[in-house]
């Protein structure tokens, strides 16, 4: 296993993404089965078990004669639906009403539209006989052993069907990430429990809850002890999640002394501080720790924050165990409108709304007043990022942006 | 409720979509969960409940002074945490250690950043004082009563954290709508079983299956007896699912007998069948039907055909359940390669793989060799539109195309 260097000042959106993806291991595979494999990444390549398709069939509903046969009037001596097998040789002035999907039942034959006969009893009159066999050939999509779905294509609904029509219907899959997320914060009361004077709701973990379950994931949440020996306690018992988690999320509150709790909790479990601050904005106070092959991020309280480390930084971690391709994090777009930002000293990820306009992607940036503004949630669906020193930028720019919905 | 008109020739894509969204009509609301809420459309528009932030806030980690204070050296005479409401009146060269997010004592104040400080003791020495107040004001970010979420939004992680933080906990969402599909075809096996000659796999289950996971919805899924009696028997017997379906997906066999087989079936459970074939491929013999506010779907058995229609048509009538908005159905993106097709006498639907490049949609053709051709369906995340009767298309063209991933 590699190890990563610890970075000792504030790390960068580029280095934190770059120690991720040099940390994170696939984790192990199992065998699912096709609904239990939905979303998550296939970690073998599945060839076809036979020719594809594995014998000529009808393209169509229609007549099967001789390709020889230069007859126009046809005695109809059997019928051929879907799933029957009956191979004959055909004579001329012969054929068979055959379903589409239908087994041809030889060779050098043709298959006639029904649109193009006329039926009288038995008697079948062909009115037109195209150049098209109307035949998918044995071996025609694919022949047998040919890898059709690669190893790290996350299965969706086309792949999914696709091993279904192979019989792969235990797919070797990445087992899910166990996710372990811990709400730290005196100030934090439940959604629907009414804050007094200087406290606020949680909205971290139904944040959190939903941007995991796009891998799938559900995690076991809870809330951290305030006293710190009470929360070691807690996370030493015998039914702690904590040696059992792939993936660690401590949402800590805003403050520099809960910042500090969180770190003294990871280093007191074994955790080595590889990050314990970014000089991306927001985002300040995070913490990335590993134990083995296990990682741990200090999330700092604000949801906003929490919204931009899930999308920039912990995503990397789940695809990478994911076992999947590392898809480039950052796509290229035009700015729709003016982006005004006075406090562009660090480098700024900012919320806003992504479309496809006319082919290109448009990025319109949301309202956010300050760090802890939170009303751009309602709609952000990208980050834009702004480079440190930058200038305000106007529409028409070129800028990056990460996609934050799926 | 509208009355859509039955349409008796082979409908076009965008007569079917036109339809539907005449056709689909909102389901019933229900209070949910954050949890059970997520992916789900918000039926009503939530406003702030009280101004946003609620009080006067410090934005960082830091030490509280009378704006008016000129003093660089202080008494430190207490802390303030988030959570804390400790209002009181600040005099000359007194100062208060206050956590980021710590709700201010009064008015007239100013936070001077942590790092600008020298503290020995009680004595409290201010190294720096800069122009920002570092304070969120109350009512910055929202007034009490602004709509913040509005109607029809899709609650994914960021709307929901914003709700949490309302403490709208119980947001009005719309019903999971209740599917119901069978799957008709003799030449059917499941997918984990040795298909016999002329049989092959279900791959359409498990299709179906995924791509109804992205509302969230689990459909009840069964095999239509072959026999059409026992077939309506087995729809009308005390635990059938019809009546109370939502949406009903028929996936028939290939065949023009299945479909006719499909057709009876619907009419004889009262269902007005409005569409019963369409001219755009692959999906020639669909069906569109409606009983009431329930929508039916007849599908054609091939999976490529089904992944077509469930993204051309069936998202139009789960879009309409949900009561969200309804996005544009297809987008501009340009062709990296030659689009080579020699049956485009019909309306085409052509598996895609997009890419967002440099800032612009780009669309890479897949091979496909047949109508039954599935294995495009490992890496179509994508259909191009492929126009009737249009002309072999080159790289460089704009085509419209429909993202099918998730």
């Amino acid at each position: 296993m590699s190890a990563p260097t610890a970075i000792h000042r504030a790390a960068s959106a580029d280095e934190i993404i770059a120690l991720l993806n040099e940390l994170g291991q696939p984790l192990a595979t199992e065998r699912a089965s096709l609904e239990a494999a939905v979303g998550r990444v296939l970690r073998e390549s599945v060839g076809a078990p036979e020719d594809q398709p594995p014998f000529d069939r009808s393209a169509v509903d229609g007549f099967v004669v001789r390709l020889d046969d230069a007859n126009s009037e046809f005695q109809l001596i059997d019928e051929i639906r879907a799933g029957d097998w009956k191979p004959r040789e055909l004579q001329p002035g012969e054929t068979i009403r055959i379903s589409t999907g239908g087994a041809l039942p030889g060779k050098a034959l043709q298959v006639v539209m029904q649109e193009d006969a006329q039926v009288s009893g038995r008697m079948i009159r062909l009115t037109k006989r195209g150049a098209s066999g109307n035949i998918r050939f044995r071996g025609e999509d694919a022949r047998a052993g040919q890898v059709l779905v690669e190893a790290g294509t996350r299965l969706q609904a086309g792949p999914l069907a696709l091993l279904a029509s192979l019989g792969h219907a235990q797919p070797l899959v990445t087992r899910v990430p166990r996710v372990l997320h811990l709400a730290t914060g005196n100030e934090i009361v439940a959604p629907d429990q009414a804050p007094q004077r200087g406290q606020i709701r949680d909205s971290n973990s139904i944040l959190i809850r939903a941007f995991l379950r796009h891998w799938q994931i559900e995690p076991a949440q809870a809330r951290l002890p305030e006293d710190e020996a009470v929360a070691k306690a807690s996370l030493q018992a015998p039914d702690s999640q904590l040696p059992a988690a792939d993936l660690l999320l401590i949402s800590g509150g805003a403050s520099v002394g809960e910042h500090d709790f969180t770190r003294r909790l990871l280093e007191h479990f074994g955790f080595e501080i590889l990050i314990s601050k970014t000089s991306t904005r927001p985002g300040k106070p995070l913490i990335v720790a590993r134990r083995g092959n296990q990682i741990a991020f200090g999330l700092p309280g604000n949801p906003l924050a929490h919204f931009v480390c899930l999308n920039l930084f912990v995503r990397v971690a789940l695809e990478k165990f994911s076992g999947g391709g590392n898809p480039s994090r950052f796509h290229t777009g035009t700015l729709a409108a003016n982006l005004e930002s006075d406090r562009n000293a660090r480098e700024t990820f900012w919320p806003a709304r992504f479309e496809l306009n006319h082919g290109r992607a448009e990025l319109t940036p949301l309202r956010w007043s300050s760090s802890g503004d939170l009303t751009s949630l309602a709609t952000a669906n990208a980050l834009i990022r702004v480079r440190a020193g930058g200038e305000n930028l106007t529409a028409g720019t070129a800028v990056e942006f990460v996609p934050t919905n799926f």
